[in-house]
């Protein structure tokens, strides 16, 4: 048995994880937590919640794994920076080890969850596979011959940072036209508050009133099902997006599986029929998460199989 | 001793390899065949040609090595297609181990480009390396832990296909806005040709008369040695189109080094100074190929080391 720890910028889990089964699932709050202190009493907290829980000892849990956004050192298992979270060089290995007496490893989230999509999800048994997770940004973590492409001071399978429109917007990482510019969550929310603007009375524009004024991932695939030509417009236009960004990915990797993961991906065929169809011919396989809301989670747990 | 077999559109070497020294080298014009068996013939006639001149004997050779370009079955060692060469499922392998008696390797020309820098080259004692070709398109090779990534149906690497542009220029692959439509030596060369007809009496111009009305990849470098404005311009444009596609590479890979091979890099430092001021501060070395020409021949001579 396993503990896996998927620390977000909104909120961090804990769980007991046995191969793709995972139990015993706590989850605390890490919105608004302003110092590493806080963060690490909540991480230390929850991980205590755990096993109090779960009743489970310490003795039966064979290794430890968090995964972190932002900048990690994974040889010394440290949150270098991250965007939301108050990290600065934490060093979470040596925090959870001295306190739980467990080894324990960490990596970044996007890598965590493509390692749980390749170790005990839809990429099970495969060599080459690579994970793009759509979220406020675009992630990515890419498996090589069964291990994490780590690349320099572990930054590789930064894709949604590939400039894909040199003419286009800027993005925050500086560069202009990056991925996830035009294909992340935030990329198509962005889109759809433009059009509800434009088309103030239509069927897009009810969903988002129906939803208290707030657009978010499912806003365009709900109008979407009720036959909003807007919605229609703006989706084909979407999966464009994601399309060139994926086909650029393929002549780069040529995986075995491309593997979509984050909200969107739970839309399903929605998502991936018309993007397969841009795609084409490939012998690369296009597929959604398995694990859902728990690749990373997961994919922490195991970590231990992907540093041999 | 090893020998290697260079394939291109125009011409075709062999030569004796040992290390990164190059041999007897045998060159044959292959623009203008017609059939795979006055290809084949070519090939066999060079071979022959290198035994005869260096009177080395077949049981000194440990083994050969052949780079094609085009689609490749590195499996069997075969030449599937190639844009210029009469090639349709040629099995190189068997055709020269039949003739020779000496065990035979075969890979696409970026790929054996990169595995040479990487094994004697510029990348000797990395790990992980990227080359990108820069000539009339743009070949990519890519070494992650000291293996060539071949990816499926051996097309991985195909780095000029990135599309970098979604609003530019239709590629002959079918995508629009390819990295190589706006990076590549083709390209430069035909915004030379614009600006010349712009400005038809200056510094550039004279370049191309001077050289009889033909634009090559050398043109822009002497008018930009001249001081040519109109070439500053052109060069700072063309190597911001270069920089997109590396930072993109640097995204994806994190790579320690990337090198720069093809024509262009025989420009040095000129190229090389103000590309790495664009890409900016990264752990990644970028360099220009050191065996030059020879890449592709030596990691084609090299290649029994990669498929170990």
């Amino acid at each position: 048995m396993r503990i896996g720890i998927d620390i977000g910028g909104t909120s961090m889990t804990a769980a007991l994880v046995d191969g793709a089964s995972v139990s015993f699932k706590q989850r605390s709050a890490t919105a608004g937590l302003r110092t590493e202190d806080a963060l690490i009493n909540t991480v230390f907290e929850t991980v205590d919640r755990l096993f109090a829980e779960s009743g489970i000892s310490k003795s039966e849990i064979s290794s430890m794994g968090i995964g972190v956004p932002g900048r990690t050192d994974i040889a010394t298992g440290t949150a270098i920076l991250a965007g939301n979270l108050p990290v600065r060089n934490t060093c979470f290995k040596k925090l959870l080890e001295d306190r739980y007496g467990i080894v324990t490893y960490l990596d970044n989230d996007a890598n965590c969850a493509a390692w749980g999509e390749y170790s005990v999800g839809i990429g099970k048994g495969l060599d080459d596979m690579v994970m793009v997770t759509l979220g406020t940004g675009i992630g990515g973590g890419i498996i090589i011959d069964g291990k994490i492409l780590h690349g320099q001071k572990n930054r590789a399978g930064e894709l949604g940072h590939q400039v894909v429109d040199i003419h286009g917007k800027r993005c925050p990482c500086g560069r202009v036209g990056c991925w996830e510019t035009v294909a992340s969550t935030k990329a198509m929310a962005s889109r759809v508050a433009q059009e509800v603007m434009a088309v103030p009375y239509g069927i897009l524009a009810d969903v988002v009133n129906e939803n208290g004024g707030k657009i978010d991932g499912r806003t365009l695939f709900i109008a979407l099902k009720r036959g909003d030509r807007v919605a229609m417009d703006l989706f084909d236009e979407y999966i464009e997006m994601l399309s060139v960004g994926i086909l650029n990915i393929l002549e780069a990797f040529r995986p075995q599986m491309l593997v979509i993961g984050g909200g969107v991906s739970k839309e399903g065929d929605v998502l991936l029929l018309p993007l397969r169809k841009l795609i084409g011919e490939t012998p690369c396989r296009i597929e959604t998460s398995a694990l859902a809301d728990e690749a990373g989670l997961i994919g922490a747990a195991l970590l231990d199989l992907s540093q041999k």
